[in-house]
C-alpha cells in the first residue's frame, strides 16, 4: 500500500458514506497521520483544514464514525469509508445527517441567483447545544 | 448558489455515486467550466487533473453519467452527484464498476507492506479495446 499524498498537498479526500442508508455523509480530508489512526482504531480522523489539527471526529459531538469498510481508488489518492454513525447518525456540525443536505438544480444557467434546493427538512440536534461556543469544525 | 473554488486551487471535489445501487464510483475535480456544463447538460463533466483539460465522462467510452441529484455541502467546496451510468455501469478507466475496487485492511498498523483487499474480481471491459492508444484519463 502506498498513499499519494503529494498530489493533494499532503492530503487526500474521503468520502465517507453511512453503510446502513447508503447516504453520503461528508467529504473531509487526511493526512498521513489521520488515514495511520483511522487504520488502527477503526474509527474516522481527518486533517482539518480550517483549524489545523488531527480531528477525531465524534469525539467532541460522540457522533463516532466506525468503519464497516475501508477503500482506496485506483491511483491511490483518494479513501472511501462506509461507516457506522454513532447517536443520532448525524455526520454534519451544523446539524443535518448529511452535509449535502441541499440540491443543485440542473438543466438551466448557473448563476449566482440560482436557489438551492433543502434536501433535508430539519435538523437532528442543535449545533449550539452540542458544541457551545467551541468554533465550528468546519469553514462556514 | 455561490461554489467556494478558491479553497481547492480552483476545483472542488465531486463524489460519484450510481443512483441504483448506491456504489460510490469515483472522486472527480471540477472546476467553474466543468460545473457549469454538468450543471447545463445534466451530464458529469470534470476537470482532468493530469491531462489538463475539461473532460465529458463517457466520450470516450460511452460510459457517459447522467445526473439524478446534484448535491452540494454546507460550505460549497464540495459536490456530490448520483448518477445513472450509461453502458456496462462501470466508471474506472481501468475496467472496474467503481474505482474504489480494493480495500485497506483496517486494526493494524498501517506500512507500505500492508495488503489490499481486491473487492471486485473481474473487469467489466478491456481498457485496451475502449481507449486504445488513448492515455488514461486519471494517472496511476
Amino acid at each position: 500500500m502506498k498513499i499519494d499524498f503529494a498530489k493533494g498537498g499532503g492530503l487526500v479526500p474521503a468520502i465517507i458514506q453511512n453503510a446502513d442508508t447508503q447516504q453520503v455523509l461528508m467529504l473531509g480530508y487526511m493526512n498521513a497521520e489521520a488515514l495511520a489512526r483511522t487504520i488502527e482504531t477503526g474509527e474516522a480522523h481527518y486533517w482539518s483544514r480550517s483549524r489545523k489539527i488531527l480531528w477525531h471526529k465524534g469525539a467532541t459531538s460522540g457522533l463516532v464514525q466506525k468503519i464497516v469498510d475501508l477503500r482506496i481508488d485506483d491511483d491511490q489518492d483518494a479513501v472511501w469509508l462506509k461507516v457506522e454513525v454513532a447517536g443520532s447518525g448525524a455526520s454534519c456540525h451544523v446539524g443535518y445527517m448529511s452535509c449535502f443536505y441541499r440540491s443543485i438544480p440542473t438543466g438551466g444557467k448557473p448563476s449566482p441567483e440560482l436557489e438551492l434546493k433543502f434536501r433535508e427538512q430539519s435538523k437532528t440536534f442543535d449545533p449550539d447545544e452540542v458544541y457551545g461556543d467551541a468554533p465550528n469544525p468546519t469553514q462556514l
